[in-house]
């Protein structure tokens, strides 16, 4: 059989298919899709592709993603711009699941506290206990910042639920004052595809944690 | 607000954004999904990525897709791994819509002739006339080259049908046989996504076109 798809190509598909949702056949469509536009708009979305690992950082204080070319000069450390902000309340901390839950909390524009992303939920049938989680630096932060308030804003679904008690139960000093976002959220949802209203009410709505 | 979403991910999200069928929800999926793989299968993903435009070409013949560093160095045109190969059958010539197209055919072994890629089908509503497909440069093949016969294997579609139809009257040489891929093909399917038992049926069984 002559060659009949070039190495550039079957790399590309070859790659195209390890992306989660895309199979063979729907990469190769990808692939000649990309290949009909203009030289320039794909070799820019190869480029933000490519530089990404460089360019971004977790945050070392509350694990939410940031810019390397953010940080300032003098600064030995990797914190993001939201625990950079002088004017967020420091007594408050939301611990979400997932950076995605930070970026959907902020565009509610009602909470005005810190963060501090777990980097999941505990899932023992996926082999996820707390040390695979950054619960650990949690409770670090708790005994060390000023917090006066934790607000627990983990999914409400089942594994969402005994994080949030997990925590609960391991909280360093009793003068902290425990909330649960409002169950608003319909139970077995997904925080990140909440509409902005539901999550204001969330936050607006919370209960202490008992 | 603070900065929430560190540029280089909102640009990535906003170029994924751009992919057939990816909204912005599904781009920041992707997006973070990305940033939880290794470095450098980001990168290499990047990198096939943007190398694609400068690395693929299309034969300057028939239309299929070919690799720039492919191309023997005492040759001054870009040809394809088909067109270069001296065992294909120069007298049959396939005219397919797509290079996708091109690879189900090839896949099946039951074709060794030449190929041409219109690059889509007639289509007024979308405003796609003869001069937007590569019929003049068919028409012209069919006046220089030694073919004897040539295989509308355009998509049993409405737009594939009338495609096959216009060429089939504008034959420069009265000596071409014409044939037409077997409808063996479920009409207004896809070429593309069929098996590779139902298309070498539909090559065996071709008939002619009248």
């Amino acid at each position: 059989m002559s060659e009949v798809l070039p190495p550039a190509l079957t790399r590309l598909i070859e790659e195209l298919s390890k992306l989660p949702g895309i199979g063979p056949k729907t990469a190769a469509r990808l692939a000649f899709w990309l290949l009909s536009k203009p030289a320039i708009d794909v070799e820019r979305l190869g480029h933000v592709i490519e530089v990404l690992p460089k360019d971004i950082r977790f945050c070392e204080r509350c694990g939410h993603v940031t810019d390397v070319s953010a940080q300032p000069e003098d600064s030995t450390n990797i914190f993001c711009g939201i625990c950079r902000d002088p004017r967020r309340n420091e007594q408050q901390l939301a611990v979400v699941e997932q950076p995605l839950d930070v970026i959907a909390l902020e565009k509610t524009s009602s909470y005005h506290g810190l963060y501090h992303v777990l980097g999941g939920v505990l899932s023992p049938i996926d082999g996820i206990g707390p040390e695979q989680l950054r619960i650990a630096s949690l409770l670090e932060r708790l005994k060390v910042e000023p917090i006066a308030e934790v607000i627990l804003a983990t999914n409400p679904s089942l594994e969402g639920e005994s994080t949030a008690l997990y925590i609960s139960q391991r909280l360093p000093r009793a003068d902290i004052q425990l909330t649960r976002i409002a169950r608003g959220l319909p139970v077995g949802g997904d925080l990140e595809y909440a509409d902005e209203l539901t999550l204001s009410r969330a936050i607006e709505g919370r209960q202490r944690f008992e």
